[in-house]
């Protein structure tokens, strides 16, 4: 990490944009950056990129490959150590719903990434890019750990993104149609059948087709790449239909 | 660290099991564990898991929720330093094929944790869980992650699992199905036209057809959760029906 210090003597020389640059991300961060090559990287979004080497179009999308992992070891190990008792299954529809593009998006708002980002796209419509926010926040998380290292990048996720979430909500807040279809159904005294269809498709790409039958007559139908998953999409075309709120 | 130094003194206790799991850690991590439980968990798998805790079955499986995470951000960095001048479409691909069960069951066998699988499930059968090599490889990742620490676990991977793919056989011998197409239709001299027939199922879960035409007749189709993988269905499909060598 010593090299990695000495790149700090480079602040000496950096101009009005580039101080700008290094205090956001010292506020965004916790600590002003070794490498501000690395940032200015990882907030330069491919509609705004126009410099090539050896053909490849110079954005952050490497840094946003390699962010994603990163974030999704770091939520793992999270939520393995918060939930000792849950198991897999759980662990992986949390994480998803921590680090979805919605959420990620919500949260680089949260961070003032947004703004840098604005400003970087200055004269570009920001907006036709829904998810610009999220995936620059996961090259920003990238462009840490190249910059910081594994753990400075862990103390950074733990104690700026994931504090935005509250998880316990995320979890109690389920999106589980098919247990609010069988609840009615328990409520109202009607029976409903669940039938797998068809399971079609090649070994990579399986597509499940899911019915729901309500005394004997289909009134929905859902496909998925799961049993479970075509389930859910059925019940949920069912709770739709039956006007059960969700 | 110093704690988990000190859980070596345990090694003075333990049985005539715990000393052989304890030296094939050593033997395919290239250390000593310092907390032999999380290893003994790593080969747990569910079939012969009959434990319960809060209602949870201990097996294996959320450490290798875990491991994969740690595995996947590993291989990604690997690759992200390997190949500067490759996009993250490149990147992603290849980690795929890098970290797909097949794969991870070879590894497992070469470093040899598939002889420490058979003994644990001595009497059931392995064979009818193909996966059992790889899940459990994952699993061995995040005991270790726990274990020894995110450096340590790159060592690990970086030296002893990643070494043995030869990562540009990996990427040279591509399923790149559409390419073989249009080659194969440009020396034939014959007219191959890709259409996009539609686009169905939810924001979650899309569906594209796309159909293949040469001259005017359609000769295969293909459905993937993006264009580009109804693309290579459709296009292996094709090569099928032109026997196109793959």
């Amino acid at each position: 990490m010593r090299l990695s210090r000495l790149l700090r003597f480079q602040a000496l020389l950096y101009n009005k944009n580039e101080k700008r640059l290094a205090a956001a991300v010292k506020h965004m961060v916790g600590s002003k950056p070794f490498n501000l090559s690395l940032y200015k990287l990882a907030i330069k979004h491919v509609s705004v990129a126009d410099e090539y080497i050896n053909g490849l179009k110079i954005s952050n999308e490497r840094l946003e490959f390699l962010g994603d992992a990163v974030l999704g070891t770091i939520v793992a190990e999270f939520l393995f150590l918060k939930f000792p008792y849950r198991d897999e299954g759980f662990l992986t529809e949390t994480r998803s719903r921590i680090v979805n593009r919605e959420a990620l998006n919500q949260i680089a708002m949260k961070i003032g990434l947004s703004k840098l980002i604005n400003d970087e796209m200055r004269g570009k419509n920001v907006s036709s890019h829904k998810s610009i926010y999220g995936d620059t926040l996961e090259a920003l998380v990238g462009a840490v750990y190249l910059d910081r290292g594994y753990s400075f990048t862990k103390t950074f996720i733990l104690k700026r993104i994931i504090i935005h979430f509250d998880v316990d909500d995320i979890i109690n807040t389920t999106n589980n149609f098919k247990s609010k279809l069988i609840e009615w159904s328990q409520k109202e005294g009607k029976e409903i059948d669940f039938n797998l269809v068809s399971v079609s498709g090649s070994q990579r790409f399986k597509e499940f087709l899911v019915e729901i039958k309500l005394k004997e007559e289909i009134i929905a139908e859902g496909k998925g790449a799961t049993k479970k998953k075509a389930e859910q999409e059925a019940s949920k075309n069912a709770c739709e239909k039956l006007n059960i709120p969700i």
